[in-house]
Order: structure tokens, then sequence, then C-alpha cells
């Protein structure tokens, strides 16, 4: 008899990575598509259709037990996205009534850094906590939070956005509307922002990123520039580590977790990002919560964790 | 045969409130005594006593089944008070280990607001609410969160330490040593910073607060003269306001819970305090949860929220 499998679905601001998932949480063959797709509609039929080729292809047609979805803005009690700035669909869409429909198999879905969170509890490094926090570092920044075992989903689903906390009152416009968020320095596109705001002061030119075309410039631009020993793409590092030290001491004081689990791009810049985050992280926590509070990176790389951590959602 | 009662305690900076209390959640009688009692040993002893006398008056001695108390960086794991900055009693105290050895009942101890928190689950606003945060604006700033209607502990009881969120980067300097905490700004202490920041900067002269002595300036004045008119006092509120409904707005991105309760001293304040808090929690509110979160005033008036919520910790 044919093992049972579900797809796990990691839907990113650019692009949907789908996977065929076994019980084991082993990702057994995987495609992705763009998500930049006008029509919802459109967007369900493209999907819908990959999810039946994988299927095929892999000889596990009959075999798919459901879809799970980790996408930005879900709202797990309704089956929605709700306004994702990042999304090319306004408004509110009812994903899992489309997709189920399409495909006529049980569709979940959930916040994409839940899903990563999810991913970690069940598969990673989180096993052993009960209170921990996930961070993802993408285009944007996402959380999944564990209190006393349990995932955090709000009144109706749209909890943990710490990506939108205020870490510089009156700072960087972000697209939620507000300013100062922590996504618009802690992000692929917040250490973007930083070069250029220091490039434009710093009048040596010495920079190797002060060579590439400013509308270029990619986070990995300033990783591979710092790998170089480039003091300007050092700094951008120390501040966005700074930042992000801080607002993760402040997150602690919510929920006193066992340990932070970092993923995403950024997290591969390694101790470039981890050394200032660190030190940053001691000298802002609470007295209190002193040597209490790890800092770990996720174990899983790429859309690993997401993929994975969405499909747990069916086997639920 | 005598109705069954427990003793709840709301541990403060400056006075220990007690309160023996029914199974109706009713204070049927209560005294106080000061918290100022340099060794901790000595404090337990007066702290037993009184609660012996005050059973007595009440003929209750023998009905007493335990005592519940709320305290400022109260462990209730392990029944200790760890490091708290506003007590006499450096590192950490054994409490309830000392005090139920002295009485001979069961004792429980958990944070002030956390203990605040219980009393307006069990007995006021809360009741209806699965997730909701409960803000103590005192001489400091506490906090109790539930969520999925239970209370977040943390790793080790040190959970919901909301008044050490940095609101302002470099800001204010906090007794817990770091900068730019919530407290430092929203709390009746920080109200009277603002008022002599404010009053340093007003050449005017004109404000009814600057015939006041300095040093003897309480957030109760600046409320007097508010309520006369006075600008400088009415700016005072529009600053605090602000700033703790940015923080508000912050909180609710962690849980994004049903309501946020406020409580304490400057909440008599009234729309002095809340209508720019209002307006503040509404413009920075991410998008996704505009209109879904109220901001209520606790139903309890002075410490009974504290000791009526401390004393179900027996009950339970």
């Amino acid at each position: 008899m044919e093992q049972h499998v579900v797809i796990g679905i990691d839907l990113g601001g650019t692009n949907t990575k789908i996977g065929i998932v076994n019980r084991n949480g082993e990702i057994i063959a995987r495609t992705v598509i763009s998500t930049r797709v006008n029509d919802f509609d459109d967007y369900i039929e493209i999907l819908a259709g990959e999810c039946e080729k994988l299927a095929k292809e892999n000889d596990c047609e009959g075999a798919i037990l459901g879809v799970g979805v980790g996408a930005p803005n879900a709202n797990y009690s309704n089956g929605t996205i709700e306004f994702a700035p990042n999304l090319p669909w306004k408004g509110v869409v009812p994903f899992t009534e489309k997709l189920s429909k399409r495909l006529k198999i049980p569709t979940y879905i959930m916040n994409d850094a839940n899903a990563a969170a999810y991913g970690e509890k069940i598969y990673g490094y989180a096993r052993e906590f009960y209170n921990f926090i996930m961070i993802t570092l993408g285009t944007g920044v996402g959380s999944g939070i564990f209190v006393d075992d349990r995932i955090v989903n709000g009144q109706d689903g749209l909890a943990g956005e710490l990506g939108h906390f205020t870490v510089r009152h009156n700072g960087r416009l972000c697209h939620c509307g507000r300013r100062g968020c922590l996504e618009r320095y802690a992000s692929a596109s917040g250490v973007v922002q930083t070069v250029k705001e220091l490039l434009k002061s710093d009048k040596s030119g010495k920079s190797l990123l002060a060579d590439i075309d400013k509308d270029k410039i990619t986070s990995y631009d300033v990783y591979l520039a710092a790998k170089k020993g480039d003091s300007l793409a050092k700094a951008v590092f120390d501040f966005t580590g700074d930042i992000l030290g801080e607002a993760l001491a402040n997150f602690s004081l919510f929920s006193e977790p066992e340990a932070i689990i970092l993923f995403g791009g950024l997290v591969r810049s390694g101790d470039l990002l981890m050394d200032p985050l660190k030190e940053s992280f001691d000298r802002n926590i609470l007295p209190a919560y002193k040597g209490k509070i790890q800092i770990l990176t996720s174990k899983f790389s790429g859309s690993e964790a997401a993929i994975i951590g969405a499909s747990s959602l069916v086997w639920k």
C-alpha cells in the first residue's frame, strides 16, 4: 500500500515553494512557482496544477492527505489571507476554500512564521522547549510564538506580528503605514536601506559597496563585502545586530522564553550578524532574565522549516 | 459551621495591603502595614502577626485555608521574590517558605500584575476574554497576560514585565539599569519626571504647577492642575497617553488580545489620560487589528483586584 504524504507550501512575497512531505518530516519532492500572479483565481489554478503535477511525477496522486500552507497575514481560523502588504491580492482572500475546492482535499493555512515555528517544534531545535519565539528574517520579519507548549494565535489567528514592533520612534516608514518597525531594519530590505544611508554619509568612497549600482545592492553583497573586511559593510551588520538584539531582549519581557530561534536569509550571515546581536541582547536583557534565554539559529535552511511546519498542519 | 476564607495580600513598594476574602471574592476585612522593613525576617514576623490579628478580630482564626500574595518580581514556581528593585530585600528571598512556616497554612505568591489579572479574570471585566493584557499603572508599570485563557508565566514565572519595554531608544534611565523603559514614562513617578522636564523648558511661569515645590510634586497635583485647565498639566497627560497608546499598540502584536485592561492610580485621571491614549492607540495599531481590540479600565479600584486575585491562588 502506498505511504500517505502531505503537501507543504511556503507562500512568500516573491516565490511559492511546494514540497511533498512524508510522515517523518522529510521533503521527498519539491518545486517552485512565482507568487506574482495578480489575479487570485489564476494563482490558485497555477498552484493547484503544480501540486497535481508534482504528485503525479512522484507516483503519489492518491496518497495525498491534505495541504498545509504557511503565508504572510494568514488567518488560521478563517482560512483566509488578510491585507497582506507583500502579496498581489488586496483585502481578504478565501485561500483554503478555493484551494480545497479545486484539489478536493483538506487545506489548512497559517501565518508563515507560525508554520516555521511548528516545523522547529516538531522536527527542529525547539522539540525540548515549552516557551520559545521563532523570528524569521527574510524579505520582511515574521514571528511565531510558543507559550506553554502551544502556539499563540491571538483572538483570530493574527498574533505574532513582532516584525512591526516600533524599534525607533518616528523611524523609517514601513509598508504597513507606521514608522520605525523592526522589519524596516532587520530584514534583507532593511539591511539594503542601511547600506544606502551609510554610503550617503560616507564621503571616503573606499567601501567595496560604493562600486555597486545603488539600486541593485542586495544583502548578499553586503555579506560578501564584510567577509572581505569592508568596514562599512561590517558597520551595517553591527547596526542591524544592535537593533535586533535590543528588540529580542524586549520581546523576552512578554513570555520569558527558554530560547529565541532565528531563521531566514539574513541568518546565513553567521557571526557577522550574530556577534553584535548577542552582545546587544546581553546588554539589553532585563537583569532578572540574564543567562536564562538562549539565542539559536534554526537547524533548517531555506524554506524547509516553513514547508515542513505547514505540512504538519495536516497531520495534526 | 464557620465559612472558609482566604487571605489575599497586595505587596507593594511602599505598603502591604492585607485582606480576608470569602468564596465570592468579597473582601470582608482589611488592614495595611509598611513594606519598608529592611530585615526580611522582621517583615515576615510583622506580616504574620497582622494576619493573625485580622483573623482573630473577625472571628475566623480556624477558617483560613491559605494565603495568596501578589508581589513585584515574584517567582510563582519557586515561591520567591527575586531581585525586586522597589523592595528593601536584595537578591532572592524565600517568601512562601518563611510565611507558610510561620503561619502553618499554605502560601502562594505570584507577580502582582498577574494577581491583578487573575482578579480581573475571575471577578472583573475579563471574565469573557480568552486573550487579554492587564497593565497596572502604579509607582511602576506591571503587566499580566492571558493567552488562550491561561496566564503567561514564562520559563520560571517571571514573564510579563512589559513595564520595561524600551519605548524610547536611549531614553530616561530606569532603576533596572536600562534606558527608555515604559515605566519611566507611564507610571506615577514617570509623570512627575515629565512635569519637571516640561517646567524646565517652560519659561512662562504661568503653570499652576510652577508654584509647587519641585521635589514634592505628585501625579495627583498634575491631575488637579489639568482639571483646572492648566495647559502644561494637560500636555503632561497628552505626552503620557501618547507614549502609552503606542506601547499598547505594540504589545498587541504579540498576542492580538481581545482587550487591554488598565488598572492603578494613573487610571483615575480618567479622560485626561484615556483620550490621548486611545487616539495614539488607534493611530499606532497595525491595520490588520484595527477595531478589534478594546481598551478598558478595570472595574476594581485601589488594591482590590490584586488582593482578590492573590486570594484566588488559594482557591485554585
